[in-house]
């Protein structure tokens, strides 16, 4: 045989694997693997993914082998089932769903009750000896896979029954009875040959490869489109498609359907935790049209819920679901979101997979395991998707700020989020990109509102559980959510959240905690995030794997001190200009600006000089003995200067001055292109008093802790944006003359490096050169991808989103690294670098430091360290900690 | 033997040759070299410039084994004179001079006469049997040497030799008596001691010692680091220095001295050309202070001047030199710039090199030599001074135009140059800076003018010679130069030039004929070079050799038709913004901008399509068949709006839109950096409609060009400013979508290539799968260059010429190509791009296409063509012979 297109799986037995999810999809591999585990699942086959690439690459036709082997496969669950599709009296029913290789929740498109026509219809009332059930199935398929595959309108069929309805005098769908569920079906059949043309397919291999189409052609819908770029899935992959014998959830008071984590997904506690609903279909529970009741007692209890608890209505049933999820998480090594039906008191598993979980969740649960037994350090280790941990590194709400709490929803998705009030995606997102913070406030959320959620800082909803969609996908986007908060009317006509008597209008602040399901008033202020217990935990154990340093980039004390807690090992980059700015010295820096000779430039310099050398001395005395790196100034002068005419009036006051003469060093300073100006080293050539005062300040503030401390503080110097050589020989000799200046008045033995930033391409080429100069580079890979790609950070923001849709650009390059580019000028200026200089210490100090996937790079590149935002350096231990297990980057 | 340090010369012997000009200096080599052809060489010897090298690596002290050699070789001088250094009864004088590599006319020091001192002054006196000679030169040779070794104002000196005349009542040096020497020398003796606290230094060795000092040392000065800047002489080179047995021109009236060129240097008409002084020394023909008389009778005649010429004063002599010439000339294969010294009716040779000459002199003697058979072709096409073409490729005064001319002065450098007549160096400077085009105007120009000529458009000199200092530097330079226009009286102190009646003041315009030597008022309008003659036949040769293609930068058909007249091979770079700015175009670009949606952008384009097609027309029918490279636009679309209140509200009118509008899009098109904005391929992806239009606009004009001349048009259409595969993927689809629509309507058959400008590192980088799509690349050096450097070529005036003075640039990059950095980025791509593609066409097309290096490199990286400004394509087309003869590439 050429090529398999069709896996089976039933009866305990599977020709698919859990290993196989690439070709089978996610849904497909673990429903074969369930089969092989025993766990009752329901019959069905897998059309693979290679179909769905072939379906594409042939314009839109299928190989030529696979109806054959859909035919086979069908025949193996007729056989089991002990039904035949499209037989008159004991008709096999089966479910159509897409299943790829990534999870993509509610993207792409499902039939259920496929094979259901005017004649099986009779003999699935047969079978179940429920007339009523027969048709009431039957015309949630006609909607169904005429909404799905025909294109039609949902609301042709609502309007169809709401008429129905009110010609019935009655106003709940249950109230309906089996012949008026039929005459609604002849009317259903009436909509779709009238909108399509075509009488509704009666054949069920017609209806079946229709599905199957519709579920390939859901690949390229605009959702599954979008929601694949935000999460960076490639086009490639394509979906399976599953084909499963149905089960039923809606046959009446024996009958439910449920999903299921086998620990808390919010915390991670590892108790047994889900919502089912009797006398349901599945996509009832998800959707969140009705509230679903908990599984467990206890979680009922937690919850504070009324409703029975599944524990308690189906105690037998349960016994079996509590089995089944110790299986599952002895096979799977980790904690599953399954799915199940019970039908008539037996227990079906529709799915399982790993489950989405909160970034606490996740340490929580991978810490407990490894305590458990159940899996090892490493393994911990590389479980964590290091960006998820931005979730928890995040300021908090401070506990102790006064805060009106208005209602209480289900904590969904934790964190904190405060921003201002919108009902519509389109309004999210319109919002943020003018630069506001905003919660996003529906009903509940459907797949449409994915771009809306992913601009808005929080999400609350009114209806729906903790798996609903809202749910999940906050979750996955590691957003605040509260979800059915059931106390908040929503009315967004008039653009109103109204609960008991208090009103919050479009625009009004509110703050959402999703760890609580509180929804208060206003913005409540927040506390800094510690690191501590599981987080801590799992920390050492990432520290103990990794090669890579982890350094901060910090220049005041605060954000020193901070990296330090989140385990920082020193600092990648100090930028002295932002030390510039503050209070008294920005009077005597634009003094130095607007000096007309170095005697005058050096004056104001001299003003300047004792509260740089603070600085540092602070800087020291945080680290401890840490390597610091401080660059020493690297911005246009012109970025001193006062902007606006106000401003400039004020500055002159402040100077002495006249605003004239402001304005003529603003005109003269002015360039066309500042970001290729006359900046970094040049300035250092250009006037280089200036680096002069800022290396005696780094020197006398080492002479000062070390005669303190009696401890060695060596300090990197770094010399900025260089492109020869000669420059850095040129700044090197100042730096080296004032240190022996410094060392001599001191009395102070002075260590330290001299270094450069290599973000420059023509720096990285010249690496070999350089680094007969330099004892150590500092890649500043936003300059080096501004350059590299000619492209501007603060110019791009126009069109790098076009980049992004067309597909030019997988990633907005200065958030990971251009690999292919500015990755091989790293790996060339590494290489020709080290060859000069064995044993020259290289880092990175971008924005990129922080990025997972960029540190993987460096890690592969052989750099000694990262540094990046306090906030970040938790992120980028982990990262570099499963860089050095040599697997794969994890993300969600 | 380590190292031989001294190489002596001297009756018809030398252990040096012309070869060995490396380590011995221009003027030892030929010194060498003259005296092993037997000519008259007083004898000497040589320190090597690997002694200067040694001086200064070694904190200023020499080789412990020179010592012995200078003694070795001074006796050596001694027996060959037959006289004793420090004899008192025959002592030998001896000079010493410097001699470096590169020809650096007056840039270092030079002291005549050594080895005079009280005793030997007397030997002199009886050896010379004129007193009053050996008096005059023994202060003569204190007030050098004082001045040169022991830095002694000439002031001193000049001002005590001005009392003695008073004293004596006398008003010329003639009129001294050797007594009167005597008594000026006992002055100067005093004023030695007095300046320097010790006594003149009477022995001769401690003299030669500190003269040999002295010119390692001057290598060194002010001057000579900026001659060598200016002239891209390598500080590492050294200077040698020559010690040689004195002659003197100046011991009566059967004494000359005089320098020659054996051809025109101006013209290059093989006549002998030369200027000589009698009873002289060397330095007083150069100095320009006494007008030289001619050598031969018809050069008097030319130069209608009354002196009588060497050929008729001393015959027999002038034979002799004659002779001489005719050897140097047979020895050299090359025009010599020769000194002479006539001792006492004996003919002495001091000099010989190869002579400086214009561009169109170069060409004259090349292309002359090679119909004498002195050299071939090949060797012509060597000699030649790429760069010095320019001159010829300027435009020169319309001989119709009516000019005023108000004086006439020697035809010194050629070359029309109109400008604002500054009356000192620094003037010059300081209004060149400013933008200004000045003429310096000088009585006569020294070393300390270097800046300011380098700065004028054209120098003219009162005083002084053809081969005065003014005359030989502008000549050197390439500017144009007037010198000794004896009518023109300058009062620099009252900033005025005055002839006859006409003073023409600081900062009015006057215009200078070089090839003339015409002064004429105000500026004179000026017409298109021509290629023609010695040029056109020169041209010729070097196309034989070239591999190369050399096209040209054009959009203009004026400029396109001027490019063809000067050889190009076709359009390298054909601009379309420039297009965008002309008459009526403008506003239709304008309203393009402005529109708010893609059918308003449409609109717009629609009425620009027309002029661009017929543009193109234009261009394909000049270039008649030759390729055509069309970039699509590149500039951000801001560049396009007015930037002045004024200008805007203009536009406003225009348009018919509100101000308000038109200032709105400007600021939301305004960019912080706009080189790394919103540009180029960038335009094509926000906008594919602009690259559609411009598209059919080239389509359409082949389609018309090939029905009108039956001919097959080839455009080549290149995406600017591409950095990924995937842009220049969907550029290539909107071009060939419009080519097959073109094509179809028209019935024409379009054949076209798609290609990429290669201007950003990345695009080099990414060359190998950027080649999958591109079928050529062009190598936009301009933007490579800012962008490699992260340098901006806008704003990087006010730092640049720093970083050329500290040595961190050899050059401008933006002038002459980068090869370490950006070079390297084009070898890469050029390696990855022909990997893929098998015979990928690559050019250049930045400015650094013009420029002779730079077209050296690219022919070493293998490139298919280089594209310049059409001025440029003579220059390139040598360029790139000269690349391909495998020689070095040929500089002054």
């Amino acid at each position: 045989m050429a090529h398999k297109w069709v896996y089976s799986f039933g009866n305990g037995k599977a020709e698919g694997r859990a290993e196989m999810r690439n070709l089978l999809g996610g849904k497909g591999a673990n429903l074969a693997e369930m089969s092989s585990l025993g766990l009752p699942v329901p019959p069905g086959f897998t059309v693979t993914t290679e179909v769905c690439t072939y379906y594409y690459a042939n314009k839109e036709s299928y190989p030529p082998e696979l109806k054959d082997e859909v035919e086979t496969a069908l025949a193996g669950v007729e056989k089991i089932v002990g039904a035949n599709f499209g037989d008159a009296n004991h008709p096999l029913l089966v479910s159509v769903r897409s299943g790829a290789r990534a999870s993509m929740p509610g993207m792409m498109d499902t039939v259920l009750n496929l094979g259901l026509n005017d004649r099986t219809v009779l003999g699935l009332a047969k079978s179940s000896g429920d007339d009523r059930f027969a048709w009431d199935s039957y015309r949630r398929f006609i909607q169904m896979y005429s909404n799905v595959v025909l294109d039609v309108g949902h609301h042709y069929f609502e309007e169809a029954l709401e008429l129905k309805k009110e010609d019935l005098g009655v106003h709940m769908d249950t109230e309906l009875k089996a012949d008026d569920w039929k005459s609604v079906v002849a009317e259903y059949k009436k909509i779709v040959e009238k909108r399509t043309g075509k009488p509704f397919p009666q054949e069920p291999r017609e209806q079946l490869w229709g599905a199957i189409g519709a579920v390939f052609g859901s690949w390229m819908n605009q959702r599954a489109i979008t929601y694949r770029r935000l999460h960076s899935i490639p086009e490639s992959w394509g979906t399976a498609v599953n084909v499963q014998a149905m089960v039923f959830g809606n046959m009446g008071d024996d009958c439910a359907t449920g999903v299921a984590f086998t620990r808390d997904p919010s915390t991670g506690t590892n108790l047994f935790y889900g919502e089912y609903l009797v006398n349901a279909q599945g996509e009832d529970v998800v959707a969140g049209i009705r509230t679903p009741q908990h599984l467990t007692v206890e979680g009922k209890k937690a919850q504070k819920s009324e409703a029975p608890a599944m524990e308690e209505v189906m105690p037998e049933v349960f016994k079996q679901l509590v089995k089944v999820r110790e299986t599952l998480e002895k096979h799977y090594h980790d904690m599953q979101d399954i799915e199940f039906t019970v039908q008539r008191s037996k227990l079906y598993m529709l799915q399982t997979r790993n489950g989405k979980r909160t970034a606490k969740a996740a340490l929580k649960i991978a810490v407990d395991m490894v305590h458990e037994g159940l899996i090892d350090k490493k393994e911990a280790v590389a479980r964590i998707v290091p960006s998820s941990l931005d979730q928890l590194l995040h300021p908090t709400l401070d506990p102790k700020a006064p805060r009106k709490v208005i209602a209480k929803g289900l904590p969904a998705s934790p964190g904190a989020a405060s921003g201002k009030v919108v009902f519509t995606a389109e309004e999210a997102e319109k919002q943020a990109r003018a630069g506001e913070k905003v919660i996003l406030v529906r009903r509940e959320t459907s797949p449409e509102d994915i771009g809306g959620m992913h601009a808005a800082e929080g999400i609350l909803t009114s209806t729906g559980g903790m798996t609903s969609h809202a749910a999940v996908v906050a979750r996955g986007m590691g957003k605040p959510c509260v979800a059915g908060a059931g106390d908040v009317r929503i009315d967004s006509n008039a653009g109103t959240l109204t609960v008991r008597g208090t009103t919050v209008r479009t625009g009004e602040q509110i703050t959402l905690d999703g760890g609580t399901g509180e929804i208060m008033l206003g913005v409540v202020p927040t506390v800094q995030p510690e690191l501590s217990g599981d987080f801590a935990e799992l920390m050492v154990w990432a520290d103990e794997v990794r090669k890579l340093g982890i350094r901060t980039n910090a220049e005041t004390p605060a954000d020193a001190a901070q990296a330090r807690k989140f385990g920082a090992e020193g600092i990648g980059l100090c930028r002295t200009e932002h030390m510039f700015f503050e209070g008294d010295r920005i009077v005597a820096v634009r003094q130095m600006i607007l000096a007309d000779d170095e005697k005058s430039r050096r004056a104001a310099l001299a003003k300047i000089q004792p509260m740089q050398r603070q600085d540092f001395v602070e800087l020291f005395e945080i680290m401890a003995g840490l390597p610091v790196t401080i660059r020493l100034l690297d911005p246009p002068l012109h970025e001193f200067l006062p902007k606006t005419a106000e401003d400039m009036e004020e500055v002159a006051k402040d100077l002495g001055v006249e605003v004239k003469e402001i304005e003529a060093r603003a005109h003269k300073l002015h360039e066309f292109n500042p970001m290729l100006g006359h900046r970094g080293v040049r300035l250092g050539i250009s006037f280089p008093e200036i680096y002069e005062m800022q290396a005696r300040a780094i020197f006398e503030a080492v002479a000062e802790v070390q005669k303190k401390h009696g401890k060695t503080v060596i300090p990197e110097i770094m010399i900025p944006l260089v492109a020869t050589k000669k420059e850095l020989d040129l700044m090197k000799a100042v730096v080296d003359q004032v240190a022996a200046e410094v060392s001599h008045a001191s009395g102070e033995k002075l260590e330290y490096m001299v270094g450069t930033m290599i973000e420059l391409p023509r720096a990285a080429l010249r690496a070999g050169e350089i680094a007969e100069t330099a004892e150590f580079f500092s890649f500043g890979t936003n300059d080096l991808t501004q350059t590299t790609f000619g492209l501007s950070r603060d110019d791009s923001a126009s069109f790098l989103e076009k980049y992004q849709q067309r597909g030019i650009f997988d990633h907005d390059p200065f958030a990971s690294l251009d690999t292919e580019g500015v990755g091989e000028l790293i790996e060339i200026a590494a290489e020709r670098g080290r060859k000069t200089r064995t044993g020259l210490k290289l880092g990175i100090c971008g924005e990129h430091g922080g990025d997972p996937a960029s540190v993987f790079f460096c890690h592969k590149a052989g750099l000694d360290y990262v540094s990046c935002s306090p906030y970040r350096v938790p992120i980028a231990r982990l990262a570099a900690a499963q860089a050095a297990l040599g697997g794969a980057l994890k993300t969600e």
